[in-house]
């Protein structure tokens, strides 16, 4: 069921003892989501614990910093920008067909929770979050600002891509304004520090980007070995598809990424005006109209002729 | 004399035939003040022309499409983001301490101007521009304001940086709810895209990035007889100076061009809390606190050293 702020409003001010789920290979958002909804709930005197499938990267350090919060027996299950429940990882054996409220902004959302609170076009679960606690006129703190600040921004590219709604503006604003927060450092964080592996393995990109279908698909196909032989943490390789996109003539761009079971994740970005949810979700997959996923097995080659297929189609049509 | 926006709408109302000169090595900013200005005064029946020392680079033909304008003899000369008539270039001679407005957001700003409309905390000049336009009640076309946006975009590194106001955020708010224009391609071709010689650049980068002072400067220099190995022209290397604070520890980075004449350009970048504008100071440059810039001649490696231990006394203050 679809609700509106009024209701998801009455609801967390008679909830108690709530876990919060984040997505599995968590990000700003959705980390910003928890930990913030963490704070407001904390403003209400109701305690709660925000979990996830996958440890937290310790880049986002400075949100969950306050710690996930204390043990206890649930009562209510809140997830946190999760379109599908699938994306809760190993969560979704325990609260799987158990979650009292979701709140998201995926417009692909399944509507798998008992209430769903949708803002199909919000900029980030942090966006339809601030807006809520306005709403409920809940204090933010200054610790909750930037873990909300956090979502918008890194969900919008700081306020680069489509998505990037006035409202997320607007809220960048009113923040600016209230807090005294040092925003240029968590954007600095959050877009422009690397390590010095990082920075290698970007170097490293160029001469591996592959341009398909007359430069109007790039691909950018990374080994389980390359990163052994650079020494580089799965979690670095996060941010790394908007480099598929880099060059001029680039409509689509896939990173594909190597598990430790050989499994491909593919991650595509689109440049403008192609949907790439519709053409991840003719493989399987889904999510954003300008960033999507999916994930194929077997031989690397075979994979990008399958992508370069599914690609070509889209632009034709 | 510095005047408000009330002397400056009197002052633009009854002016005519005007010139709006921009500062050589034309940026975002400096380009959208102009070309914005000039549909601002075209709105209230006023004919102006831009003129800058450099030709406008390409990547920028969005903003510069509507034309120079017509040729005339001028009658009125204004100064979009020049903060130093030095900036004029070769227009200096021409118009040096003719300058009839100047509208600025450099707080270095001299006062070089008959009267200077100077916001010396905001973004951008494009800043300043759109609040006088609406304070003026003119009517900001899309091209205007394609403009404006793009000033305070580029000058705020896309909302990341630490000048980007509230007023700036809420500016592209405003904007977007007005305005059907595709900002995230603006975005894209002003921050994400590159030719391929440029990201082959921007990997050679990586082994040049040199660290001082313990990780905490990082000097980037680049030759000419670089620039001609990899057949780059000198405007693909603007925006290059970000780059030199990538590395987690840098507090500050130096981007060092050598020019045609062997002149090295230097451009400062802070990552947080040091003032570069004071560094480029001592050594007869200038501009802001985390971006700025000076020019140094002679040999490459003596000139890193006094870079070095200007940087050194800074940190050490």
């Amino acid at each position: 069921m679809f609700i509106g702020f009024s209701e998801a409003e009455t609801f967390l001010r008679n909830c108690r003892d709530v876990v919060i789920i984040t997505h599995q290979s968590p990000d700003g958002d959705c980390i910003g989501a928890g930990f913030g909804l963490k704070d407001i709930l904390a403003e209400i005197g109701i305690r709660s614990r925000v979990v996830c499938s996958d440890p937290f990267p310790t880049r986002y350090d400075f949100m969950t910093c306050t710690g996930a919060g204390e043990e206890f027996e649930p009562k209510t299950v809140i997830a946190v920008d999760i379109a599908d429940e699938k994306l809760m990882g190993r969560y979704q054996e325990i609260y799987g067909g158990k979650v009292n409220l979701c709140i998201d902004h995926h417009i692909s959302n399944k509507n798998y929770a008992e209430r769903t609170l949708l803002r199909g076009h919000a900029t980030a679960a942090c966006e339809v979050i601030y807006d809520l606690a306005k709403y409920m006129g809940v204090t933010i703190t200054p610790h909750c600002a930037t873990c909300l600040y956090t979502g918008i921004a890194t969900d919008s590219g700081c306020f680069k891509y489509d998505c990037t709604t006035p409202r997320a503006h607007e809220i960048a604003a009113e923040m600016k304004r209230c807090y005294d927060i040092n925003f240029a450092r968590i954007n600095r964080y959050m877009f422009d520090v690397k390590s010095l592996g990082r920075l290698k393995l970007e170097a490293k990109v160029v001469e591996l980007l592959e341009e398909r279908l007359d430069g109007k698909l790039a691909i950018l196909a990374v080994t389980q070995e390359m990163m052994e032989q650079l020494g580089i943490a799965m979690e670095e390789l996060e941010g790394f598809a908007p480099l598929t996109i880099q060059l001029e003539n680039t409509e689509v761009g896939i990173l594909m990424r190597e598990r430790e079971d050989g499994v491909f994740k593919c991650s595509f970005r689109s440049a403008d005006s192609i949907n790439v949810s519709a053409i991840c979700q003719t493989l399987g997959g889904g999510g954003h109209a300008k960033a999507a996923g999916c994930q194929l097995s077997g031989d690397m080659e075979t994979i990008k002729d399958t992508l370069t297929e599914a690609v070509r189609k889209a632009l034709e049509e």
